[in-house]
Protein backbone atom coordinates (compact mmCIF):
# COMPACT_ATOMS: atom_id res chain seq x y z
CA UNK A 1 0.00 0.00 0.00
CA UNK A 2 1.04 3.51 -0.97
CA UNK A 3 -0.31 5.27 1.92
CA UNK A 4 0.90 3.44 4.74
CA UNK A 5 0.24 4.99 7.81
CA UNK A 6 -3.37 3.97 6.76
CA UNK A 7 -2.30 0.64 8.68
CA UNK A 8 -0.26 1.77 11.32
CA UNK A 9 -0.73 4.06 14.05
CA UNK A 10 -2.64 7.08 13.22
CA UNK A 11 0.03 10.20 12.30
CA UNK A 12 0.34 12.92 14.43
CA UNK A 13 -2.49 15.38 14.98
CA UNK A 14 -0.76 18.66 14.95
CA UNK A 15 1.31 19.95 18.33
CA UNK A 16 -0.84 18.63 21.56
CA UNK A 17 -1.25 21.81 23.09
CA UNK A 18 -3.86 23.28 20.67
CA UNK A 19 -6.65 20.69 21.09
CA UNK A 20 -6.14 21.73 25.10
CA UNK A 21 -6.34 25.55 24.56
CA UNK A 22 -9.30 25.20 22.82
CA UNK A 23 -10.79 23.15 25.49
CA UNK A 24 -9.72 26.15 27.87
CA UNK A 25 -11.21 28.76 26.02
CA UNK A 26 -14.19 26.47 25.73
CA UNK A 27 -14.28 26.08 29.20
CA UNK A 28 -14.57 30.07 30.08
CA UNK A 29 -16.75 30.77 27.61
CA UNK A 30 -19.14 28.08 29.02
CA UNK A 31 -18.56 29.14 32.64
CA UNK A 32 -20.74 32.23 32.12
CA UNK A 33 -23.96 29.91 31.54
CA UNK A 34 -24.32 29.06 35.63
CA UNK A 35 -24.83 26.11 36.68
CA UNK A 36 -28.18 24.91 35.46
CA UNK A 37 -28.90 21.37 33.61
CA UNK A 38 -28.63 23.23 29.98
CA UNK A 39 -25.36 24.86 31.32
CA UNK A 40 -24.23 21.72 32.42
CA UNK A 41 -25.30 19.80 29.30
CA UNK A 42 -23.39 22.16 27.31
CA UNK A 43 -20.36 21.80 28.77
CA UNK A 44 -20.99 17.76 28.97
CA UNK A 45 -21.56 18.13 24.92
CA UNK A 46 -18.36 20.34 24.19
CA UNK A 47 -15.99 17.80 26.09
CA UNK A 48 -13.93 15.71 23.84
CA UNK A 49 -13.70 14.61 20.44
CA UNK A 50 -10.60 15.48 18.13
CA UNK A 51 -11.34 19.03 17.60
CA UNK A 52 -10.37 18.28 14.13
CA UNK A 53 -12.56 21.69 13.03
CA UNK A 54 -11.11 24.37 15.37
CA UNK A 55 -8.15 22.95 14.38
CA UNK A 56 -8.60 23.91 10.86
CA UNK A 57 -9.53 27.48 12.15
CA UNK A 58 -6.27 27.60 13.98
CA UNK A 59 -3.83 26.69 11.55
CA UNK A 60 -5.47 28.33 8.67
CA UNK A 61 -6.15 31.25 10.36
CA UNK A 62 -1.83 31.06 11.35
CA UNK A 63 -1.51 31.15 7.76
CA UNK A 64 -2.78 34.53 7.70
CA UNK A 65 -1.12 35.72 10.43
CA UNK A 66 -4.05 36.01 12.73
CA UNK A 67 -3.08 35.73 16.52
CA UNK A 68 -4.25 32.42 18.00
CA UNK A 69 -5.79 34.37 20.79
CA UNK A 70 -8.13 35.86 18.52
CA UNK A 71 -8.57 32.92 16.14
CA UNK A 72 -9.78 30.37 19.32
CA UNK A 73 -13.25 32.30 19.08
CA UNK A 74 -14.54 30.76 15.70
CA UNK A 75 -12.68 27.58 16.53
CA UNK A 76 -14.55 27.24 19.63
CA UNK A 77 -17.83 28.22 17.58
CA UNK A 78 -17.09 25.77 15.02
CA UNK A 79 -16.90 23.34 17.79
CA UNK A 80 -20.15 24.13 19.36
CA UNK A 81 -22.01 23.98 16.51
CA UNK A 82 -20.42 20.58 16.10
CA UNK A 83 -21.25 19.61 19.50
CA UNK A 84 -24.78 20.84 18.94
CA UNK A 85 -25.47 18.62 15.49
CA UNK A 86 -24.32 15.71 17.59
CA UNK A 87 -26.66 16.16 20.80
CA UNK A 88 -29.81 16.86 17.96
CA UNK A 89 -28.22 13.69 15.87
CA UNK A 90 -28.49 11.36 18.35
CA UNK A 91 -31.92 12.03 20.10
CA UNK A 92 -34.63 9.38 20.06
CA UNK A 93 -36.28 10.79 17.27
CA UNK A 94 -33.17 10.81 14.89
CA UNK A 95 -30.30 8.80 15.06
CA UNK A 96 -31.24 7.36 18.39
CA UNK A 97 -27.59 6.77 19.65
CA UNK A 98 -27.10 6.15 23.53
CA UNK A 99 -23.64 6.65 23.32
CA UNK A 100 -21.30 9.21 22.18
CA UNK A 101 -17.09 9.04 22.49
CA UNK A 102 -18.07 6.18 24.88
CA UNK A 103 -19.83 8.30 27.48
CA UNK A 104 -23.77 8.29 27.48
CA UNK A 105 -25.73 11.37 25.02
CA UNK A 106 -26.86 14.13 26.51
CA UNK A 107 -30.35 12.79 26.48
CA UNK A 108 -30.13 9.46 28.36
CA UNK A 109 -27.59 11.63 30.83
CA UNK A 110 -30.47 14.12 30.95
CA UNK A 111 -33.68 14.14 29.12
CA UNK A 112 -34.97 14.70 25.79
CA UNK A 113 -35.83 18.26 26.56
CA UNK A 114 -32.38 19.24 27.99
CA UNK A 115 -31.08 17.65 24.93
CA UNK A 116 -33.09 19.69 22.68
CA UNK A 117 -32.30 23.42 24.71
CA UNK A 118 -28.94 22.14 25.04
CA UNK A 119 -28.47 21.44 21.11
CA UNK A 120 -30.34 24.71 20.86
CA UNK A 121 -28.11 26.61 22.94
CA UNK A 122 -24.71 25.51 21.49
CA UNK A 123 -25.93 26.54 18.10
CA UNK A 124 -26.46 30.18 19.25
CA UNK A 125 -23.49 29.87 21.21
CA UNK A 126 -21.69 29.25 18.07
CA UNK A 127 -23.10 32.87 16.03
CA UNK A 128 -22.19 34.44 19.95
CA UNK A 129 -18.03 33.39 19.28
CA UNK A 130 -18.17 34.02 16.05
CA UNK A 131 -19.48 37.68 16.14
CA UNK A 132 -17.14 38.38 19.17
CA UNK A 133 -15.52 41.60 19.17
CA UNK A 134 -12.41 39.54 20.68
CA UNK A 135 -12.22 37.64 17.76
CA UNK A 136 -11.83 38.48 14.01
CA UNK A 137 -10.27 42.34 14.54
CA UNK A 138 -12.71 43.91 11.98
CA UNK A 139 -16.39 44.03 11.89
CA UNK A 140 -16.55 43.19 8.20
CA UNK A 141 -14.67 39.44 8.92
CA UNK A 142 -17.02 39.30 11.89
CA UNK A 143 -20.13 39.74 10.09
CA UNK A 144 -18.91 37.81 7.35
CA UNK A 145 -17.98 34.90 9.93
CA UNK A 146 -21.33 35.22 10.95
CA UNK A 147 -23.49 35.02 7.71
CA UNK A 148 -20.98 32.21 6.53
CA UNK A 149 -21.94 30.07 9.35
CA UNK A 150 -24.91 30.32 9.09
CA UNK A 151 -25.55 29.65 5.33
CA UNK A 152 -23.20 26.44 6.36
CA UNK A 153 -25.40 25.22 9.36
CA UNK A 154 -28.85 26.07 7.82
CA UNK A 155 -31.46 24.33 5.53
CA UNK A 156 -28.82 24.93 2.59
CA UNK A 157 -25.95 23.38 4.64
CA UNK A 158 -25.60 21.12 7.33
CA UNK A 159 -29.26 20.75 8.49
CA UNK A 160 -30.09 19.82 4.71
CA UNK A 161 -27.56 17.20 4.83
CA UNK A 162 -29.03 15.81 8.21
CA UNK A 163 -32.36 15.75 5.92
CA UNK A 164 -31.21 14.09 3.16
CA UNK A 165 -29.70 11.46 5.49
CA UNK A 166 -33.16 10.81 7.37
CA UNK A 167 -35.02 10.73 4.06
CA UNK A 168 -32.26 7.90 2.79
CA UNK A 169 -33.72 5.55 5.76
CA UNK A 170 -37.13 5.54 4.79
CA UNK A 171 -36.51 5.46 1.15
CA UNK A 172 -36.92 2.67 -1.78
CA UNK A 173 -33.72 1.89 -2.94
CA UNK A 174 -30.12 2.78 -1.53
CA UNK A 175 -28.16 6.28 -2.23
CA UNK A 176 -26.69 6.19 -5.47
CA UNK A 177 -22.80 7.37 -5.04
CA UNK A 178 -23.76 11.61 -6.50
CA UNK A 179 -26.50 11.53 -3.65
CA UNK A 180 -24.66 10.32 -1.16
CA UNK A 181 -21.73 12.42 -1.73
CA UNK A 182 -23.97 15.81 -2.13
CA UNK A 183 -25.62 14.53 1.49
CA UNK A 184 -21.97 14.62 2.81
CA UNK A 185 -21.56 17.82 1.08
CA UNK A 186 -24.04 19.12 3.59
CA UNK A 187 -24.04 17.07 6.92
CA UNK A 188 -20.32 16.68 7.22
CA UNK A 189 -18.26 19.19 4.23
CA UNK A 190 -20.27 22.28 5.24
CA UNK A 191 -18.97 22.78 8.69
CA UNK A 192 -15.55 21.72 7.68
CA UNK A 193 -14.99 24.27 5.04
CA UNK A 194 -16.23 26.91 7.34
CA UNK A 195 -13.40 26.29 9.46
CA UNK A 196 -10.37 26.10 6.96
CA UNK A 197 -11.76 29.25 5.30
CA UNK A 198 -12.27 31.22 8.86
CA UNK A 199 -8.79 32.22 8.97
CA UNK A 200 -8.64 33.98 5.63
CA UNK A 201 -12.50 35.22 6.43
CA UNK A 202 -10.78 37.44 9.39
CA UNK A 203 -7.78 38.56 6.86
CA UNK A 204 -10.38 39.50 4.63
CA UNK A 205 -8.36 37.21 2.38
CA UNK A 206 -9.28 35.28 -0.35
CA UNK A 207 -10.91 31.99 0.74
CA UNK A 208 -10.53 29.66 -2.33
CA UNK A 209 -7.29 27.62 -1.96
CA UNK A 210 -8.20 26.69 1.75
CA UNK A 211 -12.31 25.76 0.24
CA UNK A 212 -11.03 23.63 -2.19
CA UNK A 213 -8.32 22.01 0.64
CA UNK A 214 -11.50 21.54 2.73
CA UNK A 215 -14.11 20.27 0.14
CA UNK A 216 -11.66 17.27 -0.30
CA UNK A 217 -10.98 16.62 2.91
CA UNK A 218 -14.60 16.79 4.22
CA UNK A 219 -15.13 13.87 1.75
CA UNK A 220 -12.07 12.02 2.70
CA UNK A 221 -13.55 12.69 6.09
CA UNK A 222 -16.99 10.73 5.47
CA UNK A 223 -15.64 8.40 3.37
CA UNK A 224 -12.88 7.18 6.03
CA UNK A 225 -15.93 7.28 8.56
CA UNK A 226 -17.43 4.82 6.97
CA UNK A 227 -14.35 2.86 6.44
CA UNK A 228 -13.97 2.52 9.91
CA UNK A 229 -17.93 1.88 10.69
CA UNK A 230 -16.58 -1.52 8.90
CA UNK A 231 -13.33 -2.11 9.90
CA UNK A 232 -12.83 -0.03 13.49
CA UNK A 233 -13.30 -1.90 16.79
CA UNK A 234 -15.75 -0.28 19.33
CA UNK A 235 -14.02 0.84 21.65
CA UNK A 236 -12.01 2.83 19.53
CA UNK A 237 -14.36 4.05 18.00
CA UNK A 238 -16.76 5.03 21.45
CA UNK A 239 -19.44 3.92 19.23
CA UNK A 240 -21.28 0.82 17.81
CA UNK A 241 -19.45 0.46 14.62
CA UNK A 242 -21.34 -1.69 12.04
CA UNK A 243 -24.44 0.00 12.28
CA UNK A 244 -24.54 1.35 8.73
CA UNK A 245 -24.18 -1.53 7.48
CA UNK A 246 -26.46 -3.75 9.45
CA UNK A 247 -29.12 -0.58 8.70
CA UNK A 248 -28.65 -1.62 5.16
CA UNK A 249 -27.63 2.29 4.32
CA UNK A 250 -25.56 2.75 1.42
CA UNK A 251 -22.39 4.31 2.47
CA UNK A 252 -19.14 4.97 0.45
CA UNK A 253 -17.73 1.26 1.09
CA UNK A 254 -21.43 -0.51 0.26
CA UNK A 255 -20.77 1.68 -3.12
CA UNK A 256 -17.46 2.05 -3.86
CA UNK A 257 -15.83 -1.47 -2.21
CA UNK A 258 -13.31 -1.19 0.63
CA UNK A 259 -10.23 -0.98 -1.11
CA UNK A 260 -11.95 1.95 -3.63
CA UNK A 261 -13.20 3.69 -0.85
CA UNK A 262 -9.40 3.59 0.92
CA UNK A 263 -7.84 4.69 -2.22
CA UNK A 264 -10.86 7.54 -3.38
CA UNK A 265 -10.07 8.82 0.03
CA UNK A 266 -6.54 9.12 -0.29
CA UNK A 267 -6.77 10.34 -3.15
CA UNK A 268 -8.53 13.08 -1.85
CA UNK A 269 -6.24 14.03 0.63
CA UNK A 270 -3.24 14.37 -1.73
CA UNK A 271 -5.65 16.72 -3.47
CA UNK A 272 -6.36 18.39 -0.85
CA UNK A 273 -2.76 19.10 -0.23
CA UNK A 274 -2.09 20.26 -3.41
CA UNK A 275 -4.55 23.04 -3.26
CA UNK A 276 -2.03 24.38 -0.62
CA UNK A 277 0.69 24.38 -2.97
CA UNK A 278 0.41 28.37 -2.63
CA UNK A 279 1.08 28.45 1.22
CA UNK A 280 4.24 26.31 0.32
CA UNK A 281 5.83 24.87 3.72
CA UNK A 282 3.74 27.15 6.31
CA UNK A 283 0.53 24.50 5.51
CA UNK A 284 1.98 21.57 6.31
CA UNK A 285 0.20 21.24 9.61
CA UNK A 286 -3.10 21.57 7.21
CA UNK A 287 -1.57 18.92 5.27
CA UNK A 288 -0.51 16.67 8.14
CA UNK A 289 -3.78 16.91 9.40
CA UNK A 290 -5.69 15.64 6.58
CA UNK A 291 -2.92 12.60 6.31
CA UNK A 292 -4.21 12.17 10.20
CA UNK A 293 -7.88 12.18 8.77
CA UNK A 294 -7.71 9.02 6.80
CA UNK A 295 -5.31 7.80 9.00
CA UNK A 296 -7.46 7.42 12.18
CA UNK A 297 -9.18 4.37 13.45
CA UNK A 298 -11.68 6.06 15.33
CA UNK B 1 -61.81 50.23 33.97
CA UNK B 2 -59.20 53.50 33.35
CA UNK B 3 -58.37 51.18 29.91
CA UNK B 4 -61.26 51.10 28.01
CA UNK B 5 -59.81 48.90 25.17
CA UNK B 6 -59.01 45.95 27.40
CA UNK B 7 -62.61 44.36 27.37
CA UNK B 8 -63.59 46.09 24.15
CA UNK B 9 -62.69 44.83 20.59
CA UNK B 10 -58.66 44.63 20.02
CA UNK B 11 -56.80 48.06 19.01
CA UNK B 12 -55.71 47.98 15.64
CA UNK B 13 -52.07 46.72 14.94
CA UNK B 14 -50.47 49.62 12.66
CA UNK B 15 -50.96 49.73 8.97
CA UNK B 16 -52.53 46.02 7.47
CA UNK B 17 -49.44 46.16 4.29
CA UNK B 18 -46.66 45.85 7.15
CA UNK B 19 -47.43 42.07 7.87
CA UNK B 20 -47.80 41.40 4.33
CA UNK B 21 -44.80 42.96 3.37
CA UNK B 22 -42.69 40.31 6.12
CA UNK B 23 -44.76 37.24 5.12
CA UNK B 24 -43.72 38.31 1.28
CA UNK B 25 -40.09 38.84 2.07
CA UNK B 26 -39.53 35.65 4.07
CA UNK B 27 -41.27 33.84 1.42
CA UNK B 28 -38.81 35.02 -0.96
CA UNK B 29 -36.19 34.21 1.53
CA UNK B 30 -37.51 30.37 1.93
CA UNK B 31 -38.07 30.08 -1.83
CA UNK B 32 -34.01 29.44 -1.99
CA UNK B 33 -34.50 26.09 0.31
CA UNK B 34 -35.89 24.12 -2.26
CA UNK B 35 -38.51 21.37 -1.77
CA UNK B 36 -37.73 19.05 0.39
CA UNK B 37 -39.74 18.18 4.13
CA UNK B 38 -37.62 20.32 6.36
CA UNK B 39 -38.03 23.30 3.82
CA UNK B 40 -41.62 22.63 3.53
CA UNK B 41 -42.11 22.68 7.31
CA UNK B 42 -39.98 26.06 6.99
CA UNK B 43 -42.21 27.73 5.05
CA UNK B 44 -45.27 26.56 7.19
CA UNK B 45 -43.64 27.11 10.62
CA UNK B 46 -43.16 31.00 9.17
CA UNK B 47 -46.62 31.59 7.94
CA UNK B 48 -49.25 33.50 9.88
CA UNK B 49 -49.11 35.26 13.49
CA UNK B 50 -49.36 38.14 14.45
CA UNK B 51 -46.02 39.28 13.69
CA UNK B 52 -45.27 41.55 16.87
CA UNK B 53 -41.43 41.15 16.76
CA UNK B 54 -41.44 42.33 13.28
CA UNK B 55 -43.68 45.11 13.33
CA UNK B 56 -41.00 46.06 16.48
CA UNK B 57 -38.16 46.08 14.04
CA UNK B 58 -39.89 47.60 11.44
CA UNK B 59 -41.41 50.38 14.00
CA UNK B 60 -37.68 50.72 15.61
CA UNK B 61 -36.11 51.14 12.55
CA UNK B 62 -38.42 53.61 10.82
CA UNK B 63 -37.62 55.66 14.08
CA UNK B 64 -33.95 56.08 13.19
CA UNK B 65 -34.23 56.57 9.66
CA UNK B 66 -33.29 52.77 8.20
CA UNK B 67 -35.06 52.03 4.62
CA UNK B 68 -37.89 49.22 5.61
CA UNK B 69 -36.12 47.07 2.46
CA UNK B 70 -33.13 47.09 4.51
CA UNK B 71 -35.55 46.38 8.18
CA UNK B 72 -37.04 43.98 6.70
CA UNK B 73 -33.38 41.66 7.24
CA UNK B 74 -33.74 41.83 10.76
CA UNK B 75 -37.43 42.07 11.12
CA UNK B 76 -37.70 38.76 9.03
CA UNK B 77 -34.43 37.57 11.27
CA UNK B 78 -37.05 37.69 14.64
CA UNK B 79 -39.74 36.09 13.11
CA UNK B 80 -37.57 33.02 11.85
CA UNK B 81 -36.28 32.96 15.32
CA UNK B 82 -39.25 33.48 17.22
CA UNK B 83 -40.96 30.38 15.08
CA UNK B 84 -38.34 27.95 14.96
CA UNK B 85 -38.69 28.26 19.10
CA UNK B 86 -42.28 27.32 18.74
CA UNK B 87 -41.82 24.06 16.37
CA UNK B 88 -39.60 23.24 19.17
CA UNK B 89 -41.83 24.27 22.22
CA UNK B 90 -44.24 22.09 20.53
CA UNK B 91 -42.37 19.15 20.39
CA UNK B 92 -43.73 15.92 22.50
CA UNK B 93 -40.33 15.98 24.57
CA UNK B 94 -41.37 19.79 25.53
CA UNK B 95 -44.99 21.43 26.08
CA UNK B 96 -46.27 18.26 23.64
CA UNK B 97 -48.97 20.40 21.35
CA UNK B 98 -50.57 18.93 19.15
CA UNK B 99 -52.22 22.62 17.80
CA UNK B 100 -50.54 26.22 17.27
CA UNK B 101 -52.45 29.08 15.30
CA UNK B 102 -55.21 26.83 15.18
CA UNK B 103 -53.11 24.49 12.43
CA UNK B 104 -51.36 20.85 13.39
CA UNK B 105 -47.64 21.51 14.75
CA UNK B 106 -44.62 20.69 12.61
CA UNK B 107 -43.96 17.55 14.52
CA UNK B 108 -48.34 16.31 14.09
CA UNK B 109 -47.75 17.50 10.15
CA UNK B 110 -44.61 16.35 9.67
CA UNK B 111 -42.93 13.87 12.22
CA UNK B 112 -40.47 14.70 15.06
CA UNK B 113 -37.26 14.39 13.21
CA UNK B 114 -38.12 17.01 10.70
CA UNK B 115 -39.07 19.11 13.45
CA UNK B 116 -36.11 19.55 15.26
CA UNK B 117 -34.14 19.70 11.83
CA UNK B 118 -37.01 22.66 11.07
CA UNK B 119 -36.05 24.56 14.31
CA UNK B 120 -32.17 24.17 13.86
CA UNK B 121 -32.78 25.77 10.17
CA UNK B 122 -35.10 27.93 10.99
CA UNK B 123 -32.67 29.19 14.19
CA UNK B 124 -29.74 29.46 11.20
CA UNK B 125 -31.93 31.22 8.71
CA UNK B 126 -32.38 33.63 11.61
CA UNK B 127 -28.73 34.87 11.76
CA UNK B 128 -28.30 34.45 8.23
CA UNK B 129 -30.65 37.36 8.00
CA UNK B 130 -29.70 39.47 10.74
CA UNK B 131 -26.14 39.70 8.73
CA UNK B 132 -27.31 39.47 5.37
CA UNK B 133 -25.55 42.28 3.38
CA UNK B 134 -28.63 43.61 2.43
CA UNK B 135 -29.97 44.48 5.87
CA UNK B 136 -27.59 46.58 8.23
CA UNK B 137 -25.57 48.69 6.14
CA UNK B 138 -22.48 48.48 8.13
CA UNK B 139 -20.65 45.72 9.20
CA UNK B 140 -20.16 46.98 12.33
CA UNK B 141 -24.11 47.02 12.43
CA UNK B 142 -24.61 43.42 11.01
CA UNK B 143 -22.24 42.22 13.34
CA UNK B 144 -24.20 43.81 16.60
CA UNK B 145 -26.90 42.55 15.50
CA UNK B 146 -25.84 38.89 14.94
CA UNK B 147 -24.01 39.18 18.61
CA UNK B 148 -26.88 40.36 20.01
CA UNK B 149 -29.62 37.96 18.71
CA UNK B 150 -27.09 35.12 19.53
CA UNK B 151 -27.18 36.79 23.18
CA UNK B 152 -30.82 36.88 23.34
CA UNK B 153 -31.81 33.58 22.03
CA UNK B 154 -29.26 31.22 23.77
CA UNK B 155 -28.57 29.57 27.19
CA UNK B 156 -28.79 33.13 28.57
CA UNK B 157 -31.47 34.36 27.22
CA UNK B 158 -34.45 32.99 25.71
CA UNK B 159 -33.51 28.81 25.59
CA UNK B 160 -32.43 29.47 29.32
CA UNK B 161 -36.06 30.76 29.55
CA UNK B 162 -37.34 27.78 28.59
CA UNK B 163 -35.04 25.59 30.79
CA UNK B 164 -36.81 27.46 33.65
CA UNK B 165 -40.31 26.76 32.38
CA UNK B 166 -39.68 23.10 32.21
CA UNK B 167 -37.77 22.88 35.31
CA UNK B 168 -41.00 24.82 37.39
CA UNK B 169 -43.21 22.24 36.17
CA UNK B 170 -41.14 19.24 38.31
CA UNK B 171 -40.47 21.85 41.41
CA UNK B 172 -41.78 20.62 44.52
CA UNK B 173 -43.35 24.66 44.71
CA UNK B 174 -44.84 27.00 42.22
CA UNK B 175 -42.34 29.62 41.09
CA UNK B 176 -42.60 33.00 42.81
CA UNK B 177 -42.88 36.77 41.44
CA UNK B 178 -39.78 37.10 40.99
CA UNK B 179 -38.94 34.04 39.26
CA UNK B 180 -41.77 33.84 36.90
CA UNK B 181 -40.87 37.35 35.99
CA UNK B 182 -36.99 36.14 35.39
CA UNK B 183 -38.04 33.18 33.73
CA UNK B 184 -40.27 35.81 31.33
CA UNK B 185 -37.31 37.99 30.94
CA UNK B 186 -35.72 34.98 28.95
CA UNK B 187 -38.31 33.07 27.62
CA UNK B 188 -40.31 35.95 25.77
CA UNK B 189 -38.21 39.41 26.40
CA UNK B 190 -34.77 38.85 25.33
CA UNK B 191 -36.59 38.56 21.56
CA UNK B 192 -38.42 41.21 22.15
CA UNK B 193 -36.01 43.21 23.47
CA UNK B 194 -33.38 42.60 20.55
CA UNK B 195 -36.49 43.28 17.89
CA UNK B 196 -37.18 46.96 19.62
CA UNK B 197 -33.32 47.48 19.38
CA UNK B 198 -32.68 46.29 16.00
CA UNK B 199 -33.28 50.00 14.38
CA UNK B 200 -31.11 51.94 16.24
CA UNK B 201 -28.31 48.80 16.21
CA UNK B 202 -28.92 49.67 12.45
CA UNK B 203 -27.78 52.69 13.05
CA UNK B 204 -25.17 52.79 15.58
CA UNK B 205 -27.67 54.83 17.74
CA UNK B 206 -28.50 54.49 21.63
CA UNK B 207 -30.58 51.08 22.34
CA UNK B 208 -31.43 52.39 25.95
CA UNK B 209 -35.27 53.90 25.22
CA UNK B 210 -35.82 51.34 22.92
CA UNK B 211 -34.34 48.22 25.81
CA UNK B 212 -36.78 50.18 28.31
CA UNK B 213 -39.84 49.71 26.11
CA UNK B 214 -39.10 46.51 25.09
CA UNK B 215 -38.89 45.60 28.69
CA UNK B 216 -42.02 46.42 29.97
CA UNK B 217 -43.81 45.70 27.07
CA UNK B 218 -42.33 41.86 27.26
CA UNK B 219 -43.63 41.28 31.11
CA UNK B 220 -46.79 42.97 29.99
CA UNK B 221 -46.93 40.88 26.76
CA UNK B 222 -46.47 37.87 29.12
CA UNK B 223 -49.09 38.71 32.11
CA UNK B 224 -51.55 39.65 29.41
CA UNK B 225 -51.04 35.70 27.89
CA UNK B 226 -51.95 34.29 31.13
CA UNK B 227 -54.59 36.44 31.21
CA UNK B 228 -56.08 35.11 27.99
CA UNK B 229 -55.42 31.44 29.06
CA UNK B 230 -57.54 32.20 31.92
CA UNK B 231 -60.39 34.19 29.93
CA UNK B 232 -60.26 33.55 26.43
CA UNK B 233 -62.05 31.47 23.89
CA UNK B 234 -60.02 28.61 22.34
CA UNK B 235 -61.10 29.69 18.73
CA UNK B 236 -59.49 32.81 18.96
CA UNK B 237 -55.95 31.72 20.54
CA UNK B 238 -56.03 28.59 18.18
CA UNK B 239 -54.90 26.73 20.64
CA UNK B 240 -56.08 25.13 23.98
CA UNK B 241 -56.77 27.55 26.65
CA UNK B 242 -56.90 27.22 30.31
CA UNK B 243 -54.04 24.77 29.97
CA UNK B 244 -51.76 26.09 32.15
CA UNK B 245 -54.01 26.51 34.89
CA UNK B 246 -55.39 23.11 34.62
CA UNK B 247 -51.61 21.87 34.92
CA UNK B 248 -50.89 23.95 38.60
CA UNK B 249 -48.51 25.79 37.02
CA UNK B 250 -47.95 29.26 38.20
CA UNK B 251 -48.65 32.00 36.48
CA UNK B 252 -49.05 35.91 36.64
CA UNK B 253 -52.55 35.19 37.01
CA UNK B 254 -52.53 32.74 39.75
CA UNK B 255 -49.89 34.64 41.93
CA UNK B 256 -51.50 38.30 41.45
CA UNK B 257 -55.10 37.57 40.73
CA UNK B 258 -56.67 38.62 37.16
CA UNK B 259 -58.05 41.89 38.36
CA UNK B 260 -54.06 43.06 39.05
CA UNK B 261 -52.80 40.71 36.53
CA UNK B 262 -54.64 43.26 34.44
CA UNK B 263 -53.80 46.37 36.01
CA UNK B 264 -49.81 45.66 36.50
CA UNK B 265 -49.79 45.06 32.25
CA UNK B 266 -51.79 48.21 31.93
CA UNK B 267 -49.18 50.29 34.37
CA UNK B 268 -46.73 48.22 32.18
CA UNK B 269 -48.33 49.57 28.92
CA UNK B 270 -47.69 53.11 30.36
CA UNK B 271 -44.33 52.95 31.41
CA UNK B 272 -43.19 51.26 28.49
CA UNK B 273 -44.88 54.54 26.36
CA UNK B 274 -43.10 56.87 28.39
CA UNK B 275 -39.70 55.32 27.46
CA UNK B 276 -40.57 56.53 24.01
CA UNK B 277 -40.82 60.52 25.36
CA UNK B 278 -37.74 61.29 23.30
CA UNK B 279 -38.92 59.90 20.29
CA UNK B 280 -41.93 62.45 20.58
CA UNK B 281 -45.05 61.78 17.86
CA UNK B 282 -43.00 59.59 15.85
CA UNK B 283 -43.29 56.72 18.27
CA UNK B 284 -47.32 56.76 18.14
CA UNK B 285 -47.07 53.12 16.08
CA UNK B 286 -44.92 51.66 18.70
CA UNK B 287 -47.08 53.13 21.55
CA UNK B 288 -50.03 51.80 19.49
CA UNK B 289 -48.39 48.09 19.48
CA UNK B 290 -47.70 48.50 23.44
CA UNK B 291 -51.65 49.35 23.51
CA UNK B 292 -52.58 46.21 21.61
CA UNK B 293 -50.79 43.93 22.91
CA UNK B 294 -53.06 43.94 26.45
CA UNK B 295 -56.21 44.26 24.51
CA UNK B 296 -55.69 41.45 21.92
CA UNK B 297 -57.58 38.45 23.19
CA UNK B 298 -55.60 35.42 21.38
Amino acid sequence: MEHGDRAGAPVSLGESGQAARVQEHLDRVLDAFGDGAVAQAMRYACSGGKRIRARLVLDGARLHDIPEARALWPACAIEAMHAYSLVHDDLPCMDDDDLRRGQPTVHIRWDEATAVLTGDALQALAFELAAHPDGAATAQARADLALSLARAAGGQGMVLGQALDIAAETADRPLTLDEITHLQAGKTGALIEWAACAGPRMALADTAPLAAYAAALGLAFQIQDDVIDVIGDAAAAGKAVGKDAAAGKATFVSLLGLDEARARAASLVDRACDALSGYGDDAESLRALARFVISRHS
